[in-house]
């Protein structure tokens, strides 16, 4: 393994990020790969069976590999007393690069997904505006449009790790409530501007069609910054579960606040105080008292791999990598600890750091076999800096589970197997 | 339509890009789309049904709306004597932003789409290399990766317009064998320094696992450049179709070169001389000769919207709407004719504009009824422009058909029917 050629660069095996890692094995008197370059080659291998007889052709709608079918979303079981109410988790542990192809895009719905008909579907805009106006949804596609990759996420994301629990969870079922797309829509700013705001306005409430008329209140200085209506996700119209045909978009806010199915969106000098955001979707500090309206999102990393309920099968070498982003702007930095956060070593960053999008990192590692404790920390542009979880309960205590941006720790036991430690 | 207001940018009918479009309708007296915000108002809505019952809950996979299912691959028919050849083309009219996704990205086999098995699947290289090497699937997944935003076309896309003829062809048949993603893979020039070239490789002989052993030679400065081992495609593992579980991904060249499947690399002193950079994928000139090993792409783009076999219902506004996209680099300026280029307006860039990544355009435009000619000209950060049909009949004549990045025209009658027009 040459183990000599690695240089360490924080405790407890990390390995410079620059490094050759040789898994190939030696290819000498073991195998040509294809018949077409082997013939003056000495070397010989088994053809497959699929490189020899052709396989299907081009299709209308292409499907994924059954080798990769396993990795699905955590769709939580229905609740007879929340009808349509619930989630599912994007497999965060089988994904790589950045973008979440959109059938893998983690859900939160109200009350279920509705059908809606874009021909039916009307967008409103009134309340204190000089001309009140109606949308429908061919209009809009005339509209100039902004695409923009961010990243969404749940405030209730990693919530559960602020009361303790949940040894036995993954990636996935831990932090699985983030992912990211392009967001294709119109500014709403463009709307705005054409219903014209009056000076009084400070808020626009926004209401979806589905059967909850979820609802949440945005700020008119976001909403003329850099908010969306969004219609196209990765390319196609938003996915019915993520809004079609129109969703507002709010870049590194709660993903609440992005308000689904969009039908409605009236400017208020007031809040309009609708239960998601009073009796949900607020920080319930140890006094009892909650804060409101804590829209913008964490600077957060996470390790999917390794990651909880995964086994390292031998000692050797690993690739660490992850995901990081920052409601408040680009991914500056990851810093990744194999000994519980006494030391740490840079990641690489192996993608684009686009503003309040996900951003890849890896680090490769050497596991001695021994106990490790595996973290990563994200440094945004801001200077913002990922906080332990130590931190964040000091700060507001393990009663609130919403904006829970700390650093995640799995643990490693002699065994390899990985789960979620308190440290 | 306060038609005042619009400031004509270009012949036909061209606007200036920032604009207020004005298509919502007033919306006073006539609605509040939601009930919930509706009480302090005087309009009514009928609430729609959907509003009404709770929808299903969230899923493992999910799936597009039923509206939009119509928004399919065009796969030409299956060829008897050519099993699982052939090719899709990507529904570029009704796509939106930048990313094509998985399931509508274009195809093209040369002995249809095999089932390989991961686990049983190796990737070779050997021939001038110091130490030939065979890596497993899991192994390569230990490598650093890079994401990046890439197009991918093939390099006979658009080639019919050379030769005439489509008239009724759609921005889909025409052009739709171009497609963009988020690649995500090891830089092949890892996986070379762990072999070790040796002095005398000038090339790498790249061969795919389907039954045709698909095979190109990549010139070994392309390869230690930014050529990708791809295994992840929008996130998720690279699909079927796109050559699971790994191709080749050259960024900025004809697609053929990114050979799917990947599962051998020889390196050479000289090309390989396969099938398909001789008797195929060969340029041929007005005098018989060809040009061969023509790999970048050129510097192009097309109106997706209006665009062949759409109608405009009526006078008035439209969004024109289209991508465009280099081998070369970035796209730094898209220009848009309504008169058939004798009069050019910029237009608004609506995405980010990756190098070697299709940049998504638009400029609104007003129809009068009468006869026009819509056309778009890419304009690239290496300063190449995007030429006539004419111009690249007059540099390469006729018969051949690869690389042709020639400006679609399409034309409008005064019935509002588009369709291809040579001028």
């Amino acid at each position: 393994m040459h183990q000599d050629k690695f240089e360490k660069v924080a405790g407890n095996g990390l390995i410079n990020r620059r490094y050759l890692l040789g898994l190939g094995l030696s290819g000498v008197g073991i195998a040509a790969a294809s018949s077409v370059l082997g013939a003056d080659s000495a070397l010989k291998i088994e053809i497959p069976t699929w490189s020899k007889v052709p396989g299907p052709g081009a299709s209308a709608y292409g499907r994924r590999s059954t080798h990769t079918e396993h990795m699905q979303r955590l769709a939580r079981p229905p609740d007879p007393f929340y009808p349509g109410g619930g989630a599912s988790l994007s497999p965060l542990q089988h994904l790589q690069g950045t973008i979440t192809p959109n059938s893998l895009h983690f859900e939160r719905h109200h009350a279920g997904v509705p059908n809606i008909s874009p021909a039916e579907h009307k967008l409103v805009i009134n309340g204190l505006v000089r001309q009140p106006l109606v949308f429908d949804y061919e209009d809009l596609l005339k509209y100039p449009m902004v695409s923009k990759i961010h990243f969404l996420e749940c405030s209730g994301n990693s919530g559960s790790l602020l009361r303790g629990g949940n040894a036995d969870g993954t990636a996935q079922s831990l932090h699985g409530l983030v992912s990211c797309a392009e967001w294709t829509g119109i500014p709403l700013s463009t709307l705005l501007d054409e219903a014209g705001v009056l000076p009084k306005a400070r808020w626009v409430a926004a209401v979806g069609a589905d059967a909850a008329s979820m609802g949440r209140s945005v700020p008119l200085n976001k909403a003329l910054d850099d908010v969306l209506v969004a219609l196209y996700q990765n390319g196609e119209p938003v996915r019915p579960e993520q809004g079609y045909p129109m969703r507002l978009f709010c870049p590194g806010w709660e993903g609440n606040i992005s308000v689904k199915w969009l039908t409605h969106l009236k400017l208020t000098n007031e809040p309009a105080q609708f239960r998601d955001e009073t009796s949900k979707y607020t920080d319930t500090q140890p006094d009892r008292s909650s804060y409101q309206f804590t829209f913008r999102m964490g600077t957060k990393s996470l390790i999917t791999s390794p990651s909880g309920q995964m086994a390292l099968n031998r000692q050797g070498f690993y690739k660490v990598t992850g995901i990081a982003w920052s409601g408040s702007g680009s991914i500056r930095r990851v810093e990744v600890s194999a000994d519980g956060g006494r030391s740490w070593a840079d990641a690489l960053i192996e993608s684009n750091q686009f503003e309040k999008a996900l951003t890849r990192f890896s680090i490769p590692w050497e596991w001695n076999g021994g106990d490790a404790v595996l973290q990563s920390r994200a440094t945004d542009d801001q200077g913002n800096v990922q906080p332990t979880r130590d931190a964040v309960i000091a700060d507001q205590g393990a009663i609130n589970f919403y904006h829970n941006p700390c650093i995640q720790s799995w643990g490693i036991n002699s065994a390899g197997e990985v789960s979620n430690v308190y440290i």
